[in-house]
């Protein structure tokens, strides 16, 4: 098969919405432009903003980070340390290499040094704590630090898997919550998925075609997680189907504010513990680590 | 493995909500006393209400009149001859099996007789018209013999594969629609789906533990549909979570009105060819088998 507009190889074949062959040439150029018009269609970013661009040294914040500098936004990266033996010193890793390779200034921060654990030593929900602890410290420092805006790699697979779930499940208050730009509150700086329509597939060819630095190394314990069966599935649908997947989340986009039923009338608060914005008196992150226990300690050994 | 309730060995494994064994005579007890149970739930049926059971001589409709002639239903049986090949002989020698078994009357209305073709005949969407078709006919077939209501053999499966057909392609009018009981309107009678919440593999194990006569010839049409996909991967989800599908439906039953957006203002009518009731002009059944153009043809020979 020839490239659509050359005579090159085809290097990865489109499927939708139009069938079409590229080479590698032509579908960097391709993808670029798919990612610019996302950026521009959902008004997701400013070239005079400070981008803090969050990498776990997998190919999705790894290509975010990439093509943001290609396109002239002012990034740095932003990487934690979540001390998963056999995954966060290979993670580290790659994120090294990718900040060498963009030359773009990379903020790590260690887990173990803030909470005194790390992922593995916690009980409980390890894949739903290791996410709370994500947003809260990539917020965090990106807020300390005067950053504008958080940009981290969902991509169209990890949306509409989170969608499925949610549906199966019946959560309807995070159906209402998908979407591509979650504006700035209070302490919580805008957050945006720049992947939010683009295929995973599509995004790991371009990393193959740039030659960016990621690790395939994946964490041991999101295995068997039944967001990844949904994912296997719904692409399974979409061979049969192309475009099934890209339908079901502009469909979702277009129907979303059907679940808006709950009014959100909670005030957002200062955590108690940790003074970040917080829908209780204590913040997710430092309940889930018990930093209150800590703050408690300190206290006592003061009043001593 | 032992029966929970004695020493006789295990015929199946029920799941959910407990794990239990039951042998051959205690899960017939236990299966229908489950669907007692969802009868009155959902306050399907009388017991003065004429029936009307449509079997297509699979084991879903043939389990729903056995069950209901045991628990000492009035009903009677109803079959349509749709004229496919290799389908239609074998499914109409198991509906005969079940009537003589059953000792109850059994209509059969044949396709070709009434449209001048089967569904072998036709072109587009083969179960999209059959599925018009059948409606159409045992509602009609129903409505002109003083039937009070019409028995359907759709299971658990059934309703939940639906369900996520629909909202994957974002349905949201069908979304309002799914329902164990839909009262009569005009000349469309009670339906009843007294197995919406019954597992089609526990309906399986009761036809055999019943020696119920039934065909597992499958209709080559209904072949790779994505709602079977959708069935498969509900299943495989039920394996690591047992309970889910039951869960999703619930989920669904709970939330369902969050989908009644249009209301649905427009009046129905009757049908211009079949008088029956229509929501347009002409009702989707004479629309798909053109009898409007029949009906045209015999005024126009009236006229000459």
């Amino acid at each position: 098969m020839k490239c659509r507009f050359c005579n090159s190889p085809s290097y990865v074949e489109i499927r939708y919405p139009k069938k079409i062959n590229l080479c590698k040439e032509h579908f960097i150029e391709y993808f670029e432009d798919r990612v610019k018009k996302s950026i521009e269609k959902y008004k997701m970013l400013n070239k005079d903003e400070k981008i803090l661009v969050a990498v776990s040294g997998g190919k999705d914040g790894h290509v975010a980070a990439w093509i943001l500098k290609k396109l002239g936004y002012n990034i740095e990266l932003f990487h934690i340390n979540l001390g998963i033996k056999g995954f966060s010193d290979e993670s580290l890793r790659a994120v090294k290499a990718l900040a060498e390779r963009l030359n773009t200034p990379l903020h790590v921060v260690d887990l173990k040094e803030i909470t005194g654990k790390t992922i593995e030593d916690i009980r409980g929900k390890k894949c739903s704590i290791c996410g709370i602890t994500k947003r809260y410290l990539m917020n965090k420092f990106g807020y300390e630090r005067g950053f504008d805006v958080i940009i981290t790699g969902h991509n169209l697979d990890d949306e509409i898997s989170f969608i499925l779930n949610n549906v199966l499940n019946w959560n309807i208050r995070y159906l209402a919550k998908h979407e591509p730009v979650l504006p700035a509150h209070d302490k919580f700086l805008k957050k945006v998925k720049i992947f939010f329509e683009i295929d995973e597939y599509l995004i790991l060819k371009y990393a193959e075609a740039e030659e960016i630095p990621f690790t395939t190394v994946k964490c041991k314990f999101a295995e068997g997680a039944i967001t990844l069966k949904h994912r296997d599935y719904l692409n399974e649908l979409e061979k049969e189907r192309s475009g099934i997947k890209l339908q079901f989340l502009y469909g979702y986009m277009k129907n979303r504010h059907l679940f808006k039923v709950e009014e959100e009338d909670f005030q957002f608060r200062e955590c108690e513990v940790c003074g970040m914005t917080s829908a209780g008196k204590i913040c997710s992150f430092c309940r889930v680590w018990k930093l209150y226990k800590k703050k408690r300690k300190k206290e006592n050994n003061k009043g001593k």
